[in-house]
């Protein structure tokens, strides 16, 4: 029901991946070619690291179509790390605080899907945040929801872990009041070093997700690219749907995986619900 | 690229029409069928003559389809003449006073269309608006200088007269600066006793209009119909595109008319620019 | 922190007082005398009993002073019972799901004060909300949690109970996390047929709260106000700070007290918390 | 009506002089001493020059004091060139076209005062505007409409003289429909390189405009302040009203003066409007 991107690598302004490509994340929230609803038009978020690698965000209920104080931003501000997202609601209401990424001490978090039943499972799920945590979430999605609650199981210190333990939460609760899929999502969740990419839903059916290929073949298939030559071969970018047209640029995340980049390998792994 | 819609007849909460209806207004704003473009999302305003006749407006810069105060008022608010707009920019910023209805003194405005070639052509429009309108004049569209061009020449004493005048003028200067064809309209605008529906294009191409038929016919045609039975037989709705699907309920507007609604016969006459 | 005005009576445009009286509501919402800020310049909200006695709500994170489609509404709606509030945020996010009224089934609620330590108290709180009740909060305010813990413990059969039981509740959570005087209050709430007025705070030193004096009383005593003469003898005016300088308008509630205004005779009653 | 504050020196973050001071300019949005008006609660613009020395602008409606987004934006970026404004609108709408700075190219401009009966001269002036900057005017204000006016009379290439003859025009046509004072302004604009600091009123009483004292000076004065340390010589910092309590730190410009900040030695110099 949304779009996110996240990047890592090279700093380069926003707007090169925001607004400059054809099929950038603006064109979008416009005409979205593979999500469930076309427009993506209730509300816009960036997540970025600034040059002391403090997160920093931006994030407005305005289509991000229109907002001219983005189209400023994306192109003022360089980052070596961005996560951005552009909302369809599913439901809840249409304000800042409902808008992705969702920020907490280091960690950003972007979630594209939903609870299924939310409203019938809220208060258990929320009964389950840590206490600690509890006075931190301002606003009343479920995808804000499952970023405290991979936060109470861990996320800073074993974030695939956390996500997973997290997940089987969700289902198990959900199962328990008969929703007989409780959950579909990709999560997007970084800590300023590491991006890690989840794909997953209870049904097996998970919405679409794609990793950049690495730089070093890219640059090799097309030596004359400019866009690419300037980006360090540790360069990544994860995307709900592709940018551009370039053949061989994108890998989908096989279903129930999660995508790590980091410094070193980056790695795929299977995902798996945890109880 | 807009799209719009005029109410006038027994008086009915804004939201029968606004929201209730299959292919309602907003229903529009998220998935037009005839329109230029699918999403109308960079505004939405409605003017309507509350119970001492006074022409009211509400105007948000939100998309129709998330804003909340807007379902409240269409709930809470009746009126037996109402004229509303769903905007999508050609270009000029999205601000409530680039957002129609326009008002002035007792008349309300809404456009669908352009003039092309806008910014090229808009200083000498400006400068046609007679003095004493000039102040009045709050936002930067080609929709809102239409209107003080046509109070200019008269809309509030011979209202078919001023619209041919005012589209002569913008023809003769779009044809001036080498603009083949320099307008794309339709507009709708009251008083809050008569409805004027005008559709032209300098192309002869005109965005798409709609009458729905003689009320009486309409209940003849569907005794069994509820939401008919409670209408007066005065009762007309024109639209940029069909509401609901009852066959029989629509006529279009023929290319370069202008469709009167009024105490009295209605009026379907033709339309031609003047200079 | 914030001012509010309940109006039950003849009905008027809300215009009459929220905008067209010397230290009106948004006069107020620039320049508080009696506040404890001086600018309430954080939100605005209004939630009136319509036609058929359905309550709405246009409510916006707009300062008052400075929003036009307050202005439009004011003048072009009228009711026999509305309830006001603008906004000058103790913390907690600027947007609409935080602005007052809230609105729950037939019931409007607005409050001036806070709960002190509210984020360390929050999640407890939260707790204590009925099941049912849950899936509706959809903001982050002490206010909006006051009103749904008042429903919890009945506000829909026993109002007057109901908050005596929540602020028990509120005063006993408080004090075990060691808050001395966890609450704050002046509380409007009302179910579109009577208004109750709570004043109390923890410390014994609440906010200012008065009544306009009975209408016949004061119509005898200034007889040629033509403001007063429309007036049934029923209307009652609540609000944080007094309209206007007429002498002898104006009762303050006292001190741990509530005041019902109700079809028959009001009522003035001490007010006291419940464990 | 505003408050309005310049930046020229060693890059530093916005937060520094926005947020981070006693007296900061959005504390002055709520509270401001030497202003006409006490609350600055219409809207909030900064505009800076990024690493390339490129022109971004951040604009809002909101009142500065609640925005959360400016917050953001003003901890992760830094500039070594940036004009803030906070806004009371003297009459005109509340929109972000509205709001200042103004750019044009290389340009930002901010006002504080106002044309005196605007609405009655405003035709006369947008008319003296040169024809190939008509089409950029976005907005509706009187401080918009000066910066196109100077704009016309060569700001780019003569600051000064433009200005001055700006402001020839402003008072001619004033004086010629009956206004005794027409003009009452502080300016700020800037290419980037040099910033100019107007203070002027037709009669002869601006408002408050303030220099800092040049750095070496002040670093003498206070060797153990380390907010100063960091700061090289040629930092200077130009405010409607002084921040901080630094004694020392502030020089008023005179009246009817106007100071330029620029590489090698400042100017203070007279300012005499022309015709």
């Amino acid at each position: 029901m949304c779009r996110w991107l996240a990047y890592s690598g090279s700093p380069i302004r926003l707007e090169e991946l925001l607004l400059n490509r054809d099929r950038s994340l603006i064109d979008q929230s416009l005409h979205s070619r593979l999500g469930a609803t076309t427009t993506n038009g209730d509300g816009f978020g960036v997540g970025w690291y600034d040059d002391a690698n403090t997160p920093r965000l931006y994030r407005t209920v305005h289509p991000a179509w229109n907002d001219r104080n983005l189209r400023e931003l994306a192109g003022g501000i360089s980052s070596h790390l961005f996560l951005s997202h552009i909302r369809a609601s599913t439901g809840t209401a249409i304000q800042e605080t409902n808008t992705h990424p969702f920020r907490y001490g280091r960690w950003l978090w972007v979630h594209n899907g939903l609870i299924r039943e939310f409203p019938l499972l809220r208060r258990e799920l929320v009964l389950a945040i840590d206490d600690s945590l509890f006075t931190s979430i301002e606003g009343t999605t479920d995808s804000e929801t499952m970023f405290y609650l991979a936060l109470t199981f861990g996320l800073e210190s074993d974030p695939v872990g956390a996500v997973e333990r997290m997940v089987g939460l969700v289902e198990e609760t959900g199962r328990k009041h008969g929703v007989e899929h409780p959950l579909q999502m990709t999560i997007g969740t970084t800590d300023g070093q590491s991006v890690y990419a989840f794909r997953y839903s209870s049904e097996g059916e998970s919405r679409s997700l794609f990793f950049s290929t690495r730089m070093d073949a890219l640059k090799a298939l097309y030596p004359e690219n400019e866009a690419l030559a300037g980006l360090s071969d540790e360069t990544r970018v994860v995307v709900s749907e592709p940018l551009g047209d370039l053949e061989g640029a994108w890998n989908e995340v096989p279903e129930s995986h999660v995508g790590i980049i980091q410094p070193g390998a980056d790695e795929l792994r299977p995902f798996a619900p945890q109880r």
